[in-house]
């Protein structure tokens, strides 16, 4: 480790039946070695709380602590992360254990700071508990039946409540609005869990050793800015496709987000996700070693596909690149979750590969300490519209069934649209700009686009509406004038603005073409279409941008934009297929942050700060054909000095990346 | 509604928890003022009882009463009909809110007729008390274990009862016999059901108001034939894919038809369907407003289109078309199910096409009350064989899978066939021809097709076979000959009749290519096809009419045709493509009753009667491109008055349709 | 029967509540005449207990013995095979009705033997006593908790037992090793069940009535070699695809081998798998009739296919071809599993099929009592293996899920390669070549193939390395050196050996393009492939053999070999596509047994010696086109008497076969 310049490490979070093999028995000293040689060796060490792994004896001893999937059915033991994790009885052990721990190794001077549980939000638990303290909560929050008969509209399917003991448990509910809520309040039960394991550990902790979780940004029942709340840093875990999957351009489009991202965009948008957990650089507590996943699915990159990823997490804010796992393990669930090192234990390529990563960081230094990643555009992320789609989706799968990945689809076309066109994106999660005043929004970032944006209360239409009449551009995208919260005047005021509303919408079987409107500023190409969805635009005061090419759907403009105030705000009635989401981001940011650069499909560039000031420039060439690519200003490449005046050509092989910073 | 022309509505079938909010106190009130305003504006109101979504308080102080989806899973509460409808508990609490209702409403001027529960039949409980009954029921039936072991076979795997005590539970269950039995048993539980509660309702009703419920034609307890025995008028709720799903000529050759339609014969099968279950003029009680189905499927029809469907429905019997629903709701699980208002609650272009379409009933009148639709051809439907085939189906899926929609195939292959043709259909099911002397049904009906009618006893083989003999041309296809009842002399004798018989049978993977055999009278075309499935009919006396062009399969004929006595019978080895069945029904019924209109391929003439006489034609051109057609009677359109000559050219728009009477 | 020529029969395995109808009382009579007229007639009787099908009276009686499919869920009664057979309560019974009818018909002189139970091993059951056995069995194999926690590697995910009742159900387990641990001890259940179920037969048994039972080879809880220990014969079921699934070329590649094979090398390898249980001659219990499997796939075969098959079979070791069944049945679960009579009971196509085979069958004598087949490659196959891969599967689906088929995946395409090369193939569990000396094997068998040996123990790897030193060319494909089992020294052993080692493995998202390296003297063809799966090996001595077309996986060869001592180790480092795999197959077998036929695609020669002697080739033509082969050796027909001199031309019909003797 310490030849490949590894400089951190974590260790202890999933071995609970070590440190307690029996039930009081504790069993502490097996670390104390490994922290030494750790320390010894400059490695720094973020040490773990063993709580998401629950011992056999508990199990036995304490089977109600069981979570269930259903309420009644519980889930079997034998992998991790099985139990209720709001279950007093769980919460007495594992605090015991905690305890025990940092007892004994917080002074170390290796360690650095704690991981409180590990990915936690993976499980949805129906247990009794969770679902009284629910209904508890529900009391507190309406008050009477009643109020909450008329706010969830159960008058509907005859679903009135007559006292509180009248809620029915989750497991058959139909109701949207009880959905929503059942899926805040597990989010919520997450957050409370891992705040209250944080405090713990500060008991133990010293002042300068930080609290962490590492977060697993596709797990059901998270909110992650609001569990970061508790926390002194972001740490995510970004797992990704290699090999052709990171290949550009990218002909597949990406697959489902879940914990694995296909495409370089998407490993961005991974980036950009935990980055917006709290708004500044995180820790990458798990990535890609050899091979990730199922024993049936391993794809060991091609030399330089490390390297590549790790400068592109880097470049979006990442300060600390961790691999799952140091060496493969010989048994167990994860035998085929290849390591740096392979099943020998040897040194093979993919060592190789990270060393020379390791020699890269050792000479960039302090630059990859935080990277305050550049943004064109801003985007609002709502974790409530994604659990609400997930039962109830706007968009359906070729086979008509639902498509639960509706939320990120929206979201992501977007996204992938600015990522395509150079652009680059700051996610912020509706409740935090609504922290922000909107004017201020508006200066910071001069384009927000609020796609899927389904869940949305009045006070942050209006924060919306106030952040365009500020000299914002405002992009509305897809369900935005929904009337199912019964906001029909706030959400009329926004329509005002936009200078169009809608009262139909339809979803579409096959893509439409979309052309630019006549004189429409937007540049649409060829192949611009318009996919799975339309709503029925209806212009009063705007302008069309773009129409579609249909004898029913063009009826209505695919996008339009209008003045407001200060600002603008433009629809967009469909989720946009990649051409268009192009071109919009292109006309929405026409001076991309990173400059001009001449460059090949294969090149990205990413672009951000320095905590010491300095202007990074990240290139890479996703492709097996070396290329060359133009830079718009003089730069300094970071790992071998060299010097790049303005309008040079810089040579990238074959996967590579190259760091500059900008003289 | 009343400038749209509405004249009726249905109100109050949802809703028990707000007429009983607790056990037993009633808020019966609110429903006056709604009735009122109805009555002042003429507007007719169908009253419904609530029992089909029962209340959260009465789930709660009897949860026995829930549903369970297999012996002793009860199914979730949160949704409607979760519920055992004949548990004693239930029951009571079903009466005493329908009469508290009826008693309050019966007399309301307003009220033309009650509907009771609504689409019943969703579930199959396999509760405690259910399954008991069944088992006293099949006591009854047989009178001893022995009688029964011999009729279902049970001495095969061992399953031979000592007692009844060893019936098993229908979880496990893999006898067809048993699953049979089972499933008529379920579907007349439902029956019993909707009579019970009828009853109760006309304790209370005016004579003249009548007594229904709507029917959802493709729920699985379900006998639609003897449900509405006990009720006053049949009320169906079709509903359809609209948009392109309504184009001609239809590529996809419709989808799976479970309560959604698709293609426009499939949405002429429905009302077939729908009059079919009293051979008379039925209600429609729900049907398409502005989208359907679930979040994730909306798509409201081009304008136009619901015209079309609604004078469609009209065309084949219905007396009423009611949307479901009046206006969008901003809650629950049906958000995204469109009403005639959208969300904003403001008419906007569906509620536009609606009042065009109430304005032109206003024009019809009388002509809308009831028109006894035209038939070419008549079939058999079979619930009893669609159930059988359900779970053991004689189709597969490309994936090597069970088909369970294999009745439905075999079924529409002919229906689809003989609307490709320009030919008119009637359905009967099997119990109603039994009850028609056969000399009769064939003056009546000069060709019946029996199509996958797998299950028929003695009775009804006789019965067809008279019906040939009286002169009728019986087609019998797929299974008719199948010996697994132990029929074998009967079945004898209508191979007899046949001149024809097979022992053999096959799966195909892939579609066969079927000629006219020299000398045949049938016109195949070029594209005539086998799929699925293969008799291998062996001639004994038939005259051969098609033949599959097969190394193998090429030695059995795809018909035969045989003379018996004054009629014919003709035998179809397979499931028959698109353009087969379309060439069987062309020549199956040579003369349309329809007359011979000269039209393109998107335009369809549907015929029939009106209660006044008259000879209606409804001429629908469900396609973008305007049309014309060339009428072989004089006609005069309805709506506007104009006079068509015979041999006169009509015109049609875009998915347009006019209606005409024969002058 | 009898003018069908059958001379042997199978009764009684079904039918327990016909021989017990009540909890301890027998009607035993019934079976008489039917073993009298079988004897008066020359038909054999082979007498089966009916334990496999439990009564309904005992169901009730003892709800206790249903099979849990997991933990506490118990299996539905209602089809058969749903018990638990390790349960006291049905070995009580079971033992009782066994004896009672041995008891009476032993001794019938139509009686040559007994078939115990029927196609055991069907499920896993997770019964309680199961589970408790499974815990002692591992107690009494590692002795105490720390032993366990060590061999399993329990310190993963904090899996540690403090005590034998800390072991976890294995519902939830998500462990692998003890996945195969507890799937070895569900195949042992069966074995035990079956080898008590003999012993008890044996009491009753006359010394020359021989004991079976018949084997389903896709069963879950079954290792056939140990099973058969306690046999005198092995009886398997071979079911296979007829139609065009008997084609040659095959186009389709196979599907899935379950209880159905697809494809003639499928249909051997069956034969094959039979024959590998005892290394013997083997019976045919049951195969296809008229037609198979459910009712939703009948495809009885073109006139030709049964003679075909059934030749195919007895080429390849078959001493017995019994129809599954005699006459189809009027009810039950196969209704549609066709017999050798139609629904109708007259002999139809099916019998004359089978008569004509009959008659074969008399005509060709003793040449049917047993033919050793010949092999040109041995493989080995290893129960173990597949139930790991079945969970934890090295290759995925399309869809990126896990293909549970891994392992018949892997073993399949070098099977396949060699049936295309036309070269003969016979198998061998590992555990049986471990009790053969490795220089007495290299001798019987100069190629012995081990592909997905996935589990393997330090002894049989040391087997596989003496086994080359002695002159044998050993084989090594797809994970044979991984280093799971912590086995490291003596792989590393066989890597040495082989001249080549891996560290670094891949799954394939496509098809890799193959070619012989420069001088190989493999002879790949164009369109040679690897799929789904690369081996990055590293040569260390050994010459490489063929690569991939890739610019990273071509650093790796694709298959490397290397001389040891007296033998030779050939690495493939793929799972070779069907042209790379045919041409591995021609090198490492340069001369067939069966000789050098002249030969169309479509035909094939299987070879082997009788039980007097005689050389036999049997010469198929799997198509419709007849066609004509050139023998290489002077032959007679079997059959007709012909006589074909060395290099005169045999000709073929479609679908047919003939049968020489060499002379």
């Amino acid at each position: 480790m310490a030849a490949a310049r590894f400089t951190g490490s974590r260790v202890g979070e999933s071995v609970w039946s070590t440190w307690e093999p029996e039930n009081g028995r504790f069993e502490l000293d097996w670390l104390e070695p490994v922290l030494d040689g750790a320390h010894e060796r400059g490695i720094a060490v973020v040490l773990g709380t063993p709580t998401y792994a629950v011992p056999p004896w508990l199990s036995r001893q304490c089977p109600e602590i069981a979570a269930e999937h259903a309420t009644g059915q519980r889930i079997g033991w034998g992998a991790r992360q099985e139990v209720d994790f709001s279950h007093p009885a769980f919460r007495f052990h594992a605090e015991r254990v905690t305890r025990a721990i940092l007892g004994r190794y917080a002074g170390h001077e290796a360690v650095i700071g704690f991981q409180v549980d590990n990915e936690p939000g993976l499980r949805l638990p129906h247990n009794h508990g969770v679902f009284q303290r629910f209904v508890d909560h529900l009391r507190a929050v309406y008050g009477d039946v009643e109020t909450l008969n008329r706010e969830w509209g159960l008058v509907y399917w005859s679903h009135r409540l007559s006292t509180w003991a009248d809620l029915w448990t989750p497991d058959g509910n139909a109701q949207p609005q009880y959905d929503v809520a059942w899926r805040a309040f597990l989010a919520r039960q997450t957050t409370e869990f891992v705040a209250w394991q944080a405090d713990i550990v500060r008991e133990h902790a010293r002042p300068e050793q930080f609290v962490t979780t590492c977060i697993a940004y596709g797990h059901p029942a998270l909110a992650d800015d609001e569990l970061t709340d508790s926390l002194d840093v972001t740490a995510g875990n970004p797992y990704y496709d290699m090999q052709d999957g990171l290949e550009l351009p990218d002909p597949t489009g990406g697959r489902e987000h879940q914990w694995l991202s296909t495409g370089v965009w998407a490993l961005v948008r991974s980036a950009d996700r935990i980055f917006s957990s709290r708004q500044e650089p995180f820790l990458v507590t798990e990535t890609n070693a050899q091979a990730i996943s199922s024993p049936w699915d391993n794809r060991p990159g091609y030399d330089g596909q490390w390297r590549q990823a790790a400068w592109a997490l880097v470049a979006r804010g990442a300060r600390m690149i961790e691999y799952w796992h140091w060496h493969t393990l010989h048994f167990g669930t994860e035998t085929f979750w290849g390591g740096v090192l392979p099943h020998s234990g040897r040194p093979g390529r993919v060592y190789a590969e990270i060393a020379r990563l390791g020699a890269e960081f050792d000479t960039a230094g302090a630059l990859v300490a935080g990277i305050r990643p550049d943004a064109d555009i801003a985007m609002v992320y709502s974790a409530p519209s994604k659990w609400l789609m997930q039962k109830y989706p706007p968009l359906g799968k070729p086979d008509g069934g639902p498509d639960p990945a509706a939320y990120d689809r929206i979201f992501d076309s977007f996204y992938r649209g600015a990522f395509d066109a150079g652009r680059q994106v700051r996610i912020y999660h509706a409740r935090q700009l609504g922290e922000i005043p909107p004017d201020l929004a508006a200066r910071r970032h001069p384009v927000l686009i609020a796609a899927g944006l389904y869940l949305a209360d009045d006070a942050m239409l209006d924060w919306l509406v106030t952040y365009a009449a500020a000299g914002g551009h405002l992009v509305l995208a897809t369900h935005r004038l929904r009337r199912s919260r019964g906001t029909v005047p706030l959400e009329s005021r926004l329509a005002e603005a936009a200078g169009a509303w809608y009262d139909e919408f339809s979803n579409l079987a096959a893509d439409l073409p979309v052309r630019a409107a006549p004189g429409s500023p937007l540049k649409a190409p060829a192949d611009a279409t318009a996919t799975r969805w339309v709503d029925g635009l209806t212009v009063d005061g705007a302008e069309v941008l773009a129409e579609y090419d249909h004898p029913h759907f063009g009826r209505w403009p695919a996008a339009t934009t209008h003045r407001h105030e200060a600002g603008r705000i433009t629809c967009v009635g469909t989720v946009p297929g990649p051409g268009l989401a192009r071109a919009l981001a292109a006309w929405l940011a026409p001076e991309p942050v990173s400059g001009w650069w001449e460059r090949p499909e294969s090149v990205t560039v990413m672009t951000g700060t320095g905590t010491d000031g300095r202007r990074v420039h990240v290139v890479h060439n996703w492709s097996w054909q070396p290329v060359q690519a133009q830079a718009p200003t003089s730069l300094t490449d970071v790992l071998d000095g060299s010097w790049v005046p303005s309008g040079a050509v810089v040579r990238l092989g074959a996967w590579d990346v190259r760091i500059f910073v900008a003289t």
